[in-house]
């Protein structure tokens, strides 16, 4: 009846923890890392293995959408689903516990651009934008009241607030199965307060940083501001281009959740060869989930960092869940480098005012904050339908056939507050951006993602910022001009 | 029937500005200031006053309470209210009377911060330290609920709040003397945000940035790190020394209110020099004015700010008022430079969320600011004239006779939370803080604030963390080993 290998351990046990998807998914996806599934092999129907199991057939579309996702699984539908060619690149167990030195890195951060408040009757697609008011005000008052409740400390903890860094640190856990004591969270003024404090301990001058190219700014800049020669690294429509990576990084920073701005989810394959990479050259892999909260066809991936957290330090934000610049992060590293980090913090890399950290420690603990983000991913999940929807008769969603974009096509979809549209090669995105700003939507090129000659034209159109009625205004307006294209 | 001293004049009148508790704790507390109230003097009962005045009973209490909260008076419930030994306050002798601490007393189990606080028992004397606990916790939870009132913006106001920026235009036009509009004036991460800021807009890589010797540490690391060279500039007891400038400055950082660490107050004609070089030169001078609310023998001196806006960025923070590393400050400067420096702010120099900036306009707005800074300060005074006259034996406050110190000796004790105790040329510093630290006290050698070889051998004491009994505790130690040095 069932295609699986025979002996391959698949069951569901409705007393475990974790969801039955959450289950079958990990059985799964141990059985490939394992072994006991190869690259090629078809696994059963939904149909047929939700039978076998005695599941609904969703559980089990859920199980293999998360799977394929992630890369383990590959195939179309109707034509079966087949373990993705994964297996060779998984390291071995000794190489697993190789403990490479915590070489120079750098880090990076998320920029707020330039814009400003709409203009009565003006729509404004500025990526990095949140959706700040989206917050219920009840909540937010609580959080603040429970913030005035504390007197300052006269030594604030360079760390952050113990109980913060526990409750982080459990939310990691619960959110993106990350295996952390609170001794490895360092509280940080966002992912570039992290940043600038890994580029101040981790390169010396001149080392050289690797950037996702085109990538996050922001980040470059503060990486270059400690003093590191910013090495581009190409990206697709994947993410990161392993194979293609330059020699003699101490650090690389990478997006692999959701590239900013391409919105490539990186494969498996790519994550096991990064690993591989960091593990044999000492590099130290940055790793910026800043929008991992919102994703719209599977849960959210495994963060890289569980791979190997020897080379891994994972940074993430509030910022996208409560407000643009709202100037508090988190960065996972061993807790040595925690503590060496924290030695800096009082120069470097910005302040957390221990009030700010009370308010969210509150949201944290009273489950208010998750509880905004299932919102604004519902919310954020109409503004992203709406946007797609108003494109399509111009630009299909998704990469193409062959993995690269045939313009115009929207890329990035699946995840945060953003999508890239790109525009046919050596079309100047500017001069769209100039029309689309002449009739009353504000859109803003790609160009300005890459720190060399832009590899790609287009558009990044954010919706954080933009009411759904706000999106079709917009798209009414892009589409004739998409249309007119050359 | 009132046992006022004769002549007091107490008067209330319902057509002037302000509420009749602020009328009467105002004219009470001129004239303690002016001597004609003394320590020790008895004040009728609030019944009493309440029916000399005409007013309610409440109106007295309330005023008599402010006046107990400012430490101003003293006395328990039924046994009468009496004029508190301020005597600190006002220039001539120390008080010798010991205050209780504005706030709970040390808690034993406080975790240890960056200079390793409470052991026990054991006093720790940290420059820079603030007493984070003694704002009025009525006051601190009404900024935070005033912060929690108001939603996030979608685009924060890179510059800061508006009405932030017009409150403290205000402020600083009330304490300082400053002529400045709200759009000269930049919200910053504090003073090394506003230097970060200043520092990648004014400093190409290699430009020479004059930074006092000896002077803040992090401010040197803020330069430094914008791609500045660092040049030292000569400090003597009195401040910077204009005559010994080095050339080719494109930007000088100064404390001329009260040099960090030193302590001097630059006189007039130094002043004077300093703006005819920077107009001769073209260089911009720096002037971070960051404890000048704390001044303990005359009012503050007016900035160097006033006397060329167009020479003079002004920095100020909330950091000493409120509490270490609060992440909330000012820059003043034309609003043309405060413009350009908000376009960098998003990447450079760290954010100041909003409720941060909420809750200042909060403390701002109420008066709770300026009411803390009064109390802080007597509090401060306290504490600066135990450490005085615990060391009266063995060190003098101020500079000897030819404007240089003869030590031991006492440097920068009329104003901030610190002073740097002299020792004898060439006497190693950080051996004294050894024996200290065996013996329970632990204080800090003067080097750390030289980037260059010391020229002076000290300690500077910090008396924002310690209590009165504390720094006796602390002077009762140190005294004798002061008195064993060659």
């Amino acid at each position: 009846m069932t295609t699986l290998p025979a002996g391959l351990p698949v069951v569901v046990d409705r007393g475990a923890p974790g969801t039955l998807v959450a289950q079958i998914s990990a059985q799964l996806q141990a059985a490939v890392a394992g072994g006991a599934l190869r690259a090629g092999d078809r696994l059963p129907s939904s149909r047929d293995l939700a039978a076998t199991l005695g599941v609904s057939r969703t559980v089990v579309t859920n199980a293999y959408a998360r799977l394929f996702a992630e890369g383990w699984l590959e195939g179309r539908h109707g034509s079966g689903t087949y373990v993705a060619g994964v297996a060779a690149l998984l390291p071995g167990p000794a190489a697993r516990r190789a403990r490479p030195p915590l070489g120079p890195p750098p880090a990076a951060g998320r920029p707020p651009g330039p814009g400003g408040p709409a203009r009565p009757g003006r729509v404004d697609l500025e990526p990095g934008v949140v959706w700040a008011e989206g917050i219920e005000p009840a909540s937010w008052r609580r959080a603040w009241r429970a913030a005035g409740a504390r007197l300052p400390s006269r030594w604030p903890d360079p760390c952050g607030l113990p109980e913060l860094r526990a409750e982080i640190a459990a939310y990691l856990r619960r959110s993106r199965g990350l295996a952390v004591s609170p001794a490895g969270v360092l509280v940080t003024q966002g992912v570039s307060g992290g940043l600038a404090l890994l580029g101040q301990h981790l390169l010396a001058p001149g080392t050289r940083a690797g950037m996702e190219e085109p990538g996050y700014p922001a980040g470059r800049d503060v990486l270059r501001q400690a003093g590191a020669e910013i090495v581009p690294v190409r990206v697709d429509v994947h993410g990161v281009v392993p194979g293609d990576l330059p020699g003699g990084l101490a650090l690389l920073y990478v997006t692999p959740a959701h590239q900013y701005p391409l919105g490539g989810r990186l494969p498996v394959a790519r994550r096991q060869a990064l690993i591989a990479w960091a593990r044999a050259t000492g590099a130290i892999i940055v790793e910026d989930d800043y929008d991992s909260e919102f994703r719209y066809d599977v849960g959210p991936l495994p963060a890289l960092h569980s791979m190997d957290p020897g080379v891994i330090v994972y940074l993430g934000t509030a910022s996208k869940v409560l407000a643009a610049r709202f100037g508090l992060g988190w960065l996972v590293a061993p807790p040595p480098l925690v503590e060496a980090l924290a030695e800096l913090a009082p120069r470097v890399g910005g302040r957390v005012p221990e009030p700010v950290q009370h308010a969210v420690l509150a949201l944290l603990r009273s489950g208010d904050l998750e509880r905004h983000v299932r919102r604004m991913r519902l919310e954020y999940a109409r503004r992203r339908a709406a946007l797609i929807e108003g494109l399509a008769p111009v630009a299909a969603p998704g990469p193409g056939d062959r993995g690269e974009p045939r313009p115009p096509r929207l890329l990035g979809d699946t995840a945060g507050m953003h999508m890239v549209l790109a525009l046919p090669g050596g079309y100047p995105a500017a001069r769209l951006a100039e029309a689309a700003a002449a009739a009353g939507v504000v859109v803003y090129p790609l160009d300005r993602y890459y720190a060399g000659p832009p590899a790609m034209s287009g558009l990044v159109l954010g919706y954080g910022a933009a009411t759904v009625p706000q999106i079709r205004q917009a798209t009414a307006i892009l589409a004739p001009l998409l249309a007119r294209l050359p």
